[in-house]
């Protein structure tokens, strides 16, 4: 059974396929939110302590930390990217004691990253693209840390799965050559619109079971692509997430802090054998109880599970 | 790809590999519901009116009809329900036009069911029981209609998954012998409370994958049985469901007027590739925007659907 193990300070997080699905937090990551770049640049970290201890609170039990930044006052990442993302990383492990996914297509912020996180951190990405594959696997090697594997390469993202499937297949092959083993690479298959792509759906669920069991490697995906462009897209994300875990795969990088998705992927937990008491169901429920008596999810979360000590992601962690 | 062909007076349904999951509505059966007994006996049949037009304008293609009330005038089901079955099922039929489900235990009430219903109705049910397959399908035979066939015998219901699979295997030799198609029978794998075995689930997901791949047949559940004395039952439903459609499972016997199951069955066959440009998603999120508005789930579908006139069921069908 393929385990990619992730280390806090002091929690192990496993990826694996006899494991509770793992959620990635996506929420520290400027791209796209103007107010949090200008937030970076004036050296203002408030929204990114807010949104470790909410993700954690609801369930994240990985965060990805992403410093994408462009700054007003200096337009070339590779000069910002890589001391923000030690600043970065330093502030969030010094709130919560979860694995982090260090999160950069600049690969000096990837290699500054891999020197501030402590224990062993998810290195995001590496992907089919000749360069990335001799610039990444180095690092992945070096720091002996899994990696997230983009299926795309020099030609794009192609739209027929297989060819998706042969660029995770080299990837794992190209990994192999430098010693890195298939149990650490979290292979990432690429989700497509349904609203674009009738067939987007249908497609995930057949390769993630492939990559599993062609490959016997982990996989993970950005959860909510999905249902970009559709109305009442978590109604979308919230059925796709429990076919996903039942076609096999075992983690996404997603917004913990949607009730509607988090309640899907426990129940799935549960539905999956993995949660054998219903203990974390049960906890759950109680939470949704707070939110309808008139709490936030996140304030209903923490309320139950004593978040900002990181305790939730830790006790998950060892069950 | 096996299809079930069922049919009204003017509208026929598929359930199949290939088509959007067939929601059988649940509601019209008085068992566990003293009211509606009461009611019954009285001859007031405004509920079953009431649960007829309510259940086709959520989303019911198919209704099912059970006369299993124990009146306090006769306690002798074999003299009621016949003559019930008979008045509900020509009380339904006037009012929907969409295929029903004749639900009983007693055979003159299946025979009672099948006399009064036009079309090609679904009968419920056979089990491996040796005196049920003697008595239920030669009326199967005779009446030429499919046939949900429950996967215990007399031994009872067994907990282990593999016997379940050959109580439906013998079902479906059983069926050949009296000529009677593997595609006319729907076999329902019995769905166990995952609060009382963890590996209901994943018993289910995998039943499912081999009755469709091994015996070619297709598959329905009493649904909400999964989430039996569990709290949030609807969360547990809603992940269920969609995973139970990827797993293959192509029809339920559920209470259609519960939103949060509907959504996640729109969702998962827009994910199957069943609701190819989505329009049946955008419409549907537009009843849950009425909804949020402050109509009852039920209304925002009628306000939809046109539902009085059965017309939504007939333009699923024919989707």
């Amino acid at each position: 059974m393929t385990r990619t193990v992730l280390e806090s300070k002091s929690k192990t997080v496993v990826i694996g396929f006899d494991e509770p699905f793992c959620v990635i937090g996506e929420r520290i990551n400027p791209t796209g939110r103007k107010k949090l770049a200008a937030e970076l640049e004036a050296g203002d970290f408030s929204t990114v302590e807010k949104d470790a201890l909410e993700q954690v609170a609801c369930g994240a039990m990985v965060l990805d930390v992403n410093a994408g930044v462009v700054y007003n006052s200096n337009p070339n990442p590779n000069e910002t990217e890589p001391p923000l993302m030690t600043s970065m990383i330093r502030l969030v492990q010094g709130l919560v004691d979860v694995p982090l996914c260090i999160d950069s297509s600049v690969p000096n912020a990837l290699k500054a990253g891999l020197e501030a996180a402590e224990g062993r951190p998810l290195l995001n990405s590496v992907t089919g693209e000749e360069d990335r594959l001799e610039l990444v696997l180095p690092l992945v090697k070096k720091y002996n840390v899994p990696v997230v594997a983009i299926s795309n390469d020099d030609t794009g993202i192609s739209e027929d799965p297989d060819i998706r499937f042969e660029v995770a297949k080299k990837i794992v092959r190209r990994a192999a050559d430098f010693g890195i083993p298939a149990h650490d690479i979290v292979v990432d298959p690429l989700v497509m619109p349904v609203g674009a792509m009738a067939t987007a759906g249908r497609q995930v669920f057949a390769l993630v079971k492939r990559l599993r069991e062609e490959l016997g490697v982990n996989t993970t995906c950005g959860a909510s692509n999905i249902s970009f462009g559709l109305p009442n897209r978590h109604g979308i994300n919230a059925a796709f997430l429990p076919m996903a875990i039942g076609a096999g795969m075992t983690s996404a990088i997603m917004n913990p802090v949607r009730q509607v998705e988090m309640e899907a992927i426990r129940a799935a937990n549960f539905l999956m054998s993995h949660d054998p008491n219903g203990g974390e169901w049960i906890r759950f429920a109680k939470v949704l109880e707070a939110v309808e008596g008139g709490m936030s999810f996140a304030e209903a979360s923490s309320s139950q599970s004593g978040a900002a000590s990181g305790r939730r992601g830790g006790r998950r962690a060892r069950g």
